[in-house]
C-alpha cells in the first residue's frame, strides 16, 4: 500500500473582513516592479467598488474580469496565459483568483501554465505537471466546491472534462472571508452548497473511506445539515459555517474520491455545458438507488428552500449525444470504483446509465 | 480587526503503515552527502527494530534517542543543537522528530535553533524567530497533544514555561501512521488523549471561538467521545480516530486559545515537572466551576478506563512554591482572557488559584 503525500494549502486566513488584509499579504511576495500581480475576478464584481476598491493595483498589476457563466475550459486557460504573457514585462509575481470554483480553478490552471510548456489539455490527468506554478492565491466568494483546498483544477478540454491533478495545483495562500459571499443569489448558494453536501455523501459512502476522510466528511455533513435544515443560524453564522463546510468537504475527498453524482454530472457538463453545482443536483436527485438516505435529505433541503430543478434536459438528445455522455462518465473509473467497489462494471452498464440520464 | 495568517503543515501523509514511506519522502530533501538527516527518537523505541529498522541511515545520518520522561527544556534544545553542530560537517538536511509531544516539540525547536542565533529561551514568546528553520518532519507515536499541527513548541525555560510561537515552527511534513501508537500504555494513552479532549472543551467554551475553531473543535470532541466512551470501535479504528482527533484539536486552537486547565497545568509543570498530559488531567478534574459539562464527561471517561489520578501533589508546598505556580499561571493572560473574557481578573485572584491548587 502506498499512501498519497498530500499537499495542503500552506497559508490560510479565516475571518469576516479578512479580505482587507489582501495587500499586506501580497506585498512581500512581489518579485520586482516588472512582475505584477494578476487578479482573475468573477465579472459579477465588475463595478462593485465594495470589493474592487480594496484591491490595490501598483505598477503593472491588472484585474481581468471573467464570466463564470460557463464551466472553465482548457482553451480559455491557454488564451488567458497568452494574454498575461503579452501584458507583462516579466513573469507575474502572482495570480489571485477571486470568485467561485470556476475562477479558482482558472487561477490554479493559469499559475501552472505560466511555467509549463504546451497547452492546458496536455496536463489533464494525474501528476503530469513538471514545474512548480507561480505563487497563487484563492479567495472564494461562494462556498461549496472545495476548489480552495483541492489539488485539482477541473477543466473541460477538447476530449474530456478532467482535472489537472498535481502537487503544484493547490493554492499557496487562501483567504476565507465569508463576507464576500453575502450577495450570492439563493439558487446559486443552494447548488454550490449542495456540491459540498454531495462530496460528503459520496466520500462517506465510498469504498475508499478511511478515518481521515471520514472525520472531515462527518464534520462537513453536520455543518450542511445545520445550514440547510435548521432555522437556528443567523445569516453571518450560516455563511461562515458554509465556508468551513466547503473546506472540510474538500479535505474529505483528499484521501477518498467522489462518486456516482460526479461521474454522471461530468457527462452532462461536457455535452450540455451544465454548470457543475446544478449538474450535480440534477443527477443526485435521481440517485436514490445508490445513496438512499443522502437523496432523501437532499430532497428535504430542496423543498425547504423552494428550489425547482430543471427537468427533461436530456429529453431530446440523440443516440450519439447519449453515447458521448456515457463515454465521459464511464471513463471516470476511480469515481465508480469508489462508489461501488472493484466490480462496479457488473452494475454500471451503458443501458443503465442511459436509463438514468433519460430521467433527467 | 487583524486576523492571523495561519501556516499549515504543507505536506501530510495519512495511513496505517505510511511510516514505510519515510525514506521515499526524505530522499529528495537531502541537500548533499555532508548534510545528514538527524532523527530525534523517543528512547522507548531504543532496541525496537520494528520501528528503527525502517529508518534508513545513509552517509552521516544519525539517530539520537531522547527520554520523554521530563518535559522538554530550552537548555535541552541548546545542548542538542550544540551536539548536532559538532556531529555534522554541514547544516543538516532535516530534523525528524519521532515520538509524542516532547519529541515533536524538541524537533521543532532544534530545527529553528540551528538557523537562529542565541539560546532557545530568547525565542519563547510570539513571533520572535527571525530565520526559517531547517526542514523538519513530525511523526507522532502517541496522539492527543496536537504538536504535529501546531505553530508552537512548548518549552520550560529558566524563567517560564512558554512556547516558541512562530510561522517557522510548524513541521514541513507530517506522517500520520496510527500503527506507531499501538503499544502506548493505557494510562499514557488516556492522559495524552485527554489533552486533546481538554483542548476542545477549552476552545469551544472560550470567548475567542469562531466558526473555524468551532468546526474543528466539534469534530475532535465527537471523535473523543466515540473513542473514550463507546464500545463500538476496533483497536485500529480507535487509534486512527484518535490520531485525527489530535490533528483537529490542534487546528481548533489555531484561531482560538486554550483556557483554565492549560493556564494552571503550566504552573504545575514548571514547579513540579508534572508532564503535560497528566498535569492537564489533574487540573481539569477540579474545574467543574468553569467547565461543568466537560468535567462531568471527563470523570465518566476516567471511570470507564479505571484511571486513578495522583492526589495531594500540592499538599506539602511552601508559600513560595505556591506563589511561583500562581505567577506562571497568571502570566498566561491570553488563556485566561479566552476562558473568562476581558475582565477575567475580577474572578481570578491569587487566593482563588491557591485554593484550587490546594485541592490537587
Amino acid at each position: 500500500m502506498n499512501y498519497k503525500n498530500f499537499p495542503m494549502v500552506p497559508r490560510v486566513i479565516f475571518g469576516r473582513g479578512s479580505f482587507n488584509q489582501l495587500n499586506d499579504i501580497l506585498s512581500p511576495k512581489r518579485l520586482n516592479i516588472n512582475a505584477p500581480f494578476i487578479y482573475l475576478v468573477d465579472d459579477v464584481f465588475k463595478n462593485n467598488s465594495w470589493l474592487t476598491s480594496r484591491i490595490q493595483l501598483s505598477y503593472d498589476d491588472k484585474i481581468i474580469f471573467i464570466s463564470s457563466k460557463e464551466e472553465p475550459k482548457t482553451s480559455q486557460v491557454d488564451v488567458l496565459v497568452e494574454e498575461i504573457i503579452l501584458l507583462t514585462k516579466e513573469r507575474p509575481s502572482g495570480i489571485i483568483g477571486i470568485g467561485g470554483g470556476t475562477l479558482l480553478d482558472l487561477a490554479k490552471a493559469v499559475a501552472i501554465m505560466l511555467t509549463n510548456e504546451g497547452e492546458a489539455k496536455d496536463y489533464q490527468g494525474w501528476d503530469l505537471v513538471k514545474n512548480e506554478g507561480i505563487y497563487h492565491v484563492g479567495i472564494p466568494t461562494i462556498s461549496g466546491t472545495g476548489a480552495e483546498v483541492s489539488r485539482t483544477t477541473v477543466l473541460t478540454g477538447p476530449h474530456k472534462k478532467l482535472g489537472i491533478n498535481s502537487d503544484f495545483t493547490p493554492f499557496d495562500q487562501v483567504i476565507l472571508d465569508s463576507e464576500l459571499t453575502k450577495n450570492v443569489p439563493t439558487d446559486q448558494w443552494f447548488y454550490t452548497g449542495m456540491d459540498c453536501y454531495i462530496h460528503c455523501v459520496e466520500s462517506l459512502n465510498g469504498t475508499y473511506l478511511n478515518a481521515f476522510s471520514q472525520s472531515y466528511g462527518d464534520m462537513a455533513l453536520d455543518l450542511c445539515k445545520e445550514i440547510f435544515l435548521s432555522d437556528d443560524l443567523s445569516e453571518v453564522e450560516a455563511q461562515e459555517k458554509l465556508m468551513m463546510a466547503s473546506w472540510h468537504g474538500g479535505m474529505s475527498i483528499v484521501y477518498s474520491q467522489v462518486g456516482v453524482a460526479h461521474a454522471m454530472s461530468y457527462g452532462l457538463s461536457y455535452l450540455l455545458g451544465t454548470k457543475h453545482g446544478i449538474g450535480n443536483c440534477i443527477v443526485f436527485n435521481h440517485l436514490e438507488e445508490f445513496y438512499p438516505e443522502g437523496v432523501k435529505l437532499f430532497k428535504e433541503m430542496k423543498a425547504k428552500h423552494h428550489i425547482e430543478l430543471p427537468e427533461g434536459i436530456c429529453a431530446n438528445l440523440s443516440d450519439d449525444e447519449f453515447n458521448t455522455m456515457i463515454d465521459i462518465s464511464l471513463s471516470l473509473e476511480p469515481l465508480w470504483e469508489n462508489a461501488l467497489g472493484k466490480s462496479w462494471k457488473k452494475t454500471i452498464t451503458r443501458e443503465k446509465l442511459r436509463a438514468l440520464y433519460q430521467k433527467m
